[in-house]
């Protein structure tokens, strides 16, 4: 947390207002030409117009100016957590994406497939990369091989064509540490490095990730492209004041794609199931709507305004943003206390990926003053009265929007 | 002080230019209505309105996003002291809030009244809340009992109701330490406990307050409901760098009421006397005027726009902010270099109470940039080239429009 937010963390009370954040993921978009109009502005959006008219609007930066957040770091923003102090590391994030929970004492390894050639020298650092079809067979064969580790259970996982997480467990043994040297020697023409412990309790874990090294080329012998593995990103699990602790909220989840599941859960958010396909947006309406009553704070994911932007389609992701204006009022009608809408980055269709573009930001309460955004768009944003801001901003003016601060000092 | 201030400590330079800062206490409101007008906005204001077009707007956060500030903290960040590191403990901040100073080495402690039962049970914490009369007998009473404690002078303060202050001076002796545990066992049925001492330098103040306690409770036998003391929140002085060595300014303060007084005396301003009752706003103005040769800065606090807001009453808010108005060409006669107008927090009537929400920042100099705002009030401010900033920004800004900064670096 920032040190404003372990202020927060001491103000903060309970009380029975509810706070309603929708996250649009990579909502924040680009003209296609100079002076054009992004895609928010361009999509026909009669919902959230009405909405920001009566809303409180600004931007957001996730982590600093200039920089492009990846989705770990926007959304620990939005929960509050600076992202450039609590870092979840490679191996976790990686475990996180697939929907894969780490306890205390586990350490998650990113791994890599790699073509071995003569002598055991790297050949190809990514293996040819090989489809996830063939990364998930060649995961079931090392799933057979290397079930455990003298005694340590071991977890294999397909992430996508050459890369893939191993979760060794601490069980209820002594935590693993993961501080250790990588195996990858991010070089072709030299052999595979052996793991070295940079401390005691990491050991252990080095000692695991040379051991399955040895027998994942045993097992994978014979293989022409898929024969060794390289590994580096080690994490233990990172560790979060949990939302609870730090707002003293009780927090839901409504995702769909595993990656957001994962995070909510970092930070102690109940995952509630959600019904459906894809993005699932009738399934996750529901799903609010039957918990209402069960949550002060609910965290309300969209996708695929941020997918239609990766595949660099302005005119679906314009579609996307106009299927959830047409959702809009359904959340409306639940009568949050507070709610705020805004995005874990930009995604704009034209640079086909994440950007460092500020995000807009709306958020309805009570005790609002007027502002001078009349649509939620980023040009509209500008205009309102909640400024251009870090992301870790977000979560106090929630808080306190929701009355659910006390003052500071006398 | 913040970063930044170290900074301009190191670059301040005394000039003839005169600095003059206006707190209108809880000067930021809300409009009653979704969309409706502010008090600010409401208020038929000419001659801030004159004012607005000649300077430069903006608003200010005084301690963060979603903040609400106490009176403490709100002035400390509006005199470039970062509230969340420079903070006044309880005990010395009521002792600030009734006029009561403190010395090098003196502690101050908060105390409250209590019902003591048979067996020395704590029947009441509160004493069954006595009225400040009651309270001023019982001070009087312990002020005879207890003049001295092995000859360490003891001064005793009605706060009100049930709550008092004590100060033990240090006199010429060691300073006392103010890390001891609470006597008040904050609960009922139990005894009061014994104060001890977390460090050496808190040996000797936690054998005073125990001895106060037991010479208290012997000097209210008989009593029926206020018979006995309880002591929490133990602070020594702050240590804030004064106005002379992080500005170097000779700075006067004009104010009322002994809260603000306080806060100005703790940071090393002289105090004026201000002629009249309550706010006393005329008095103000000749005691600025009088004064006006011998100070480089002038911290001139109006209280009834905070109190006004605190009961609620949105039409009298706009009234008191009114009658600031009119009364803002005499401080505008004087001719300051510079001249601020600032909130030391938001108290809209709408809420009764302080609030979170950012305060519009006026400043007028020589050198100043054309702005888009024409008006001061929220709405406007977010039209300033001023932006929206923290509270801390504000003073190293009037330094560098009064030119009493060096550059920073060749």
């Amino acid at each position: 947390m920032s040190d404003l937010l372990e202020t927060v963390r001491t103000l903060a009370k309970k009380t029975d207002s509810k706070i309603l954040m929708v996250v649009l993921d990579g909502i924040g978009g680009l003209p296609l030409t100079l002076n054009g109009e992004t895609e928010l502005a361009t999509a026909k959006t009669p919902n959230l117009d009405a909405l920001a008219r009566d809303s409180q609007l600004g931007l957001v930066e996730l982590v600093g100016a200039g920089i492009t957040p990846g989705s770990g770091p926007g959304h620990l923003s939005l929960f509050g957590y600076d992202p450039l102090k609590y870092v979840v590391g490679r191996g976790a994030l990686s475990a996180v994406g697939i929907g894969v929970k780490l306890g205390a004492g586990d350490v998650a390894v990113r791994g890599n497939f790699a073509t071995l050639g003569q002598g055991r020298v790297v050949d190809d650092r990514r293996a040819g990369r090989p489809s996830d079809e063939k990364n998930a067979e060649i995961v079931a064969r090392l799933r057979a091989a290397i079930p455990e580790i003298d005694g340590t259970p071991v977890e294999i996982y397909t992430e996508s064509e050459h890369r893939f997480v191993v979760v060794f467990r601490a069980g209820g043994g002594p935590a693993l540490g993961a501080n250790i040297s990588d195996v990858d020697p991010q070089a072709t023409g030299v052999q595979p490095l052996s793991a070295e412990p940079h401390d005691d309790a990491s050991a252990r874990t080095a000692g695991l990730v040379n051991a399955f090294v040895q027998r994942a080329e045993a097992a994978l012998q014979g293989e022409e492209q898929v024969n060794g593995v390289l590994f580096r990103g080690y994490s233990d699990v990172p560790h979060f004041p949990s939302f609870d602790d730090a707002y003293g909220l009780r927090a839901a989840c409504i995702a769909s794609y595993p990656m957001y599941k994962g995070l909510a859960s970092l930070v102690g958010m109940d995952v509630l199931p959600v019904e459906g396909h894809e993005d699932a947006l009738e399934g996750k309406v529901a799903a609010l709507r039957e918990h209402w009553e069960n949550y002060d704070f609910f965290y309300f994911h969209v996708k695929k305004t941020d997918s239609t932007g990766e595949d660099g389609d302005f005119a679906e992701k314009v579609h996307k943003i106009e299927l959830f204006d047409e959702l809009l009022p359904q959340l409306l009608a639940l009568k949050p206390d507070v709610l705020a809408i805004v995005g874990d980055h930009s995604t704009p269709s034209k640079l086909l990926s994440h950007s460092w573009h500020p995000v807009p930001l709306l958020i309805r309460a009570e005790h609002g003053r007027k502002d001078m955004a009349a649509r939620y768009t980023e040009e509209e944003a500008q205009k309102g009265s909640l400024g251009l801001r870090r992301g870790t901003d977000l979560m106090p003016l929630l808080m306190a929007n929701a009355l659910k601060l006390n003052k500071y000092g006398a």
